[in-house]
């Protein structure tokens, strides 16, 4: 599951909520509703069934028991959660392309309750669009009895107002090409076919081993767990460290969906993970290359822009209330850093290739003032 | 109190335990057992009653209703745990002015239970001299009924047993002036009579703002507490990084009681105060005059030598169920950097001035190997 709704998330016996335990290690279950929504229905219809991907596919056909949507503008809306990393992604993704006037967006609070995501800081607390106060609704528009987490990022069917698809690594990939007839003009190809196979592997250890291995340190049910977990997520880090010493990002010249995938986790270590999740051999910020790297992306339009550290540290301090029974925030760490020269220029390349930077942020989804070292109060 | 050992140390609606909390604010009690040991049990009973300090008071008579004992050599036994950093004041003193062969040392494990500090890492589970398993027993045998936190560090009558005092601020000082026939040869005047006037407000700030302000941060009860606990203990700290950047020590050339007491709550700054307590604007390793200035002392024979920073991670991660309920204890911080090159000789003085360093740690008294990294596994 992307980021849970309730506090199975960390570590109870066993859930049908998206994650559990087994012997001590946390477990993310990778059960989402498959629907794609893609250009051509027919044609993505008629291929060959494909097994269900935890970092998503391309050029496959559906999974068991989904069914294709056409991309249509205007009819689907994006619910991401600022301070949610999965849904992060998709923030980031939808900027970079200039799918702003394609899909629409609802951001649901930092601080969910035990059932669901809710449009908190909306007026009246209701999505403006969707009419709801609880996300859970439109999953229940979609399947009354859904079981299983209300998870963001969600994109939703405005019309029904019913949940077409939360599978968050399918997506930004669907954004990138199934899309393509609604991206900007200057669009990067964040997941050029090319690189795909290369790509692949890569996308799938920082999966495995940094996004989801954070939670596994912070979710260890036992000091044991706890302690292979920090081991392989430095591990992975440790890996990342060196590939991006010589490298500008993580494929090469150019920004792709992999930096997409690492940026979302990298942004939130200091503010959440170091301390929350005791991942705590050192922090981002003194591991230079990957310092670097995250800055250097931060500074980049689509990137830094999207990013709410106020939401991100409620959401993880005030929701896991098992692990921070205090739920009290902390006001640290100084985020000033973000903005200091990361002198990543000196490696080559530039982040868009050919294309060109994303625009300004439109004026109703830019992050609060006070809310990032880039919007000061 | 110094440091508790029961959870009432962590923000309970009151408590005869040591510390409570008023308006979501955490408050450290400052009832001890002040009788004190004496050079001159006579002179010292003569002199005008004392009012009770927070700090410790030089040239002062008894506070009400407190004894004077002498200072005999071989009489007392320190009982100090590692982790705790009140204890660890006594420890380094204690190891800078000579007093082992004068002061025996029995050292409780880090996790002490619900009632006691324990004897756990000795064989049996016993204090090879005193015999008890619990220090409760010895504060016990000193008052039945003991209402209050089991504290350390103690000093214990050996003969009977008893606990003769718990109070920690002026515990040092008497090591320092009233054992003064029994130091080493070359002990350091840790606390200079012509300078004690100057030093006073010194150590109350970092008392008031730092030793205890850590505590202020991570027992906070409510949000708006502890965000007032953390802009006031990152003003202490700031005063203090600007204090050392020109000096070598806090009052000058040579190490003095101060240092003792800020170095306590340093050396557990990154490994604890940080991620468990919230206190997290930086960590101490990026705040160039106070890490050189930690690292200085660190490096002095007496200081770092004392420090076990498993026990200590142990203590805080552990015994604080109620601010870490899963008990696990961090892997990190990476530790190795305690030992690199600081730079502060270059702001002149030298640590012992016209004295001399303390020699080896005695065989009984050394950190466990993997323990620091100035004994590795």
């Amino acid at each position: 599951m992307a980021d849970e709704t309730n506090s199975s998330d960390r570590g109870t016996a066993h859930s049908t909520r998206g994650s559990y335990v087994t012997g001590g290690e946390f477990t993310r279950d990778t059960n989402y509703i498959e629907d794609r929504i893609v250009s051509d229905v027919d044609a993505v219809s008629a291929l060959p069934p494909a097994e269900p991907s935890k970092i998503g596919e391309l050029g496959v056909g559906l999974t068991e028991g989904a069914t294709a949507w056409p991309a249509e503008p205007g009819r689907y809306r994006l619910v991401a959660a600022r301070a949610c990393p999965w849904a992060n992604r998709a923030l980031i993704v939808r900027r970079l392309l200039g799918l702003e006037d394609a899909i629409s967006l609802g951001t649901p609070g930092p601080v969910h309750d035990a059932r669901s995501w809710t449009f908190d800081l909306d007026e009246g607390g209701r999505d403006p669009v969707l009419g709801t106060e609880r996300l859970q609704e439109n999953y229940f528009k979609r399947f009354p009895d859904y079981p299983r987490g209300i998870t963001v990022p969600a994109l939703v069917d405005v019309e029904s107002g019913a949940v077409v698809t939360n599978n968050y690594p399918q997506m930004t990939l669907d954004f990138s090409t199934e899309w393509r007839d609604h991206h900007r003009e200057g669009a990067p190809d964040l997941v050029p076919a090319a690189q795909w196979e290369e790509m692949k592997p890569v996308i799938e250890r920082i999966f495995t081993e940094v996004n989801n291995g954070v939670y596994r340190c912070g979710f260890a049910g036992s000091q044991e767990a706890y302690d292979e977990a920090y081991d392989r997520l430095w591990a992975g880090l440790d890996w990342l460290e060196e590939r991006l010493a010589g490298r500008r990002y993580l494929m090469g010249d150019t920004i792709t969906e992999a930096d997409v995938r690492l940026f979302t986790t990298l942004v939130r270590f200091d503010p959440v993970y170091h301390g929350h999740f005791k991942c705590n051999r050192s922090k981002l910020s003194e591991l230079p290359a990957l310092w670097g790297y995250a800055r250097d992306l931060f500074q980049t339009p689509g990137f830094g822009d999207t990013i709410d550290f106020v939401q991100i540290k409620q959401h993880y301090y005030v929701v896991h209330e098992d692990v921070n029974p205090t739920q009290i925030v902390p006001k640290g760490p100084d985020l000033s850093g973000w903005l200091t020269e990361h002198g990543r220029e000196a490696l080559g390349g530039s982040p868009f290739g050919d294309g060109t930077a994303p625009g300004p942020v439109r004026p109703g989804e830019r992050v609060a003032p006070g809310h990032s070292p880039l919007y000061p109060a």
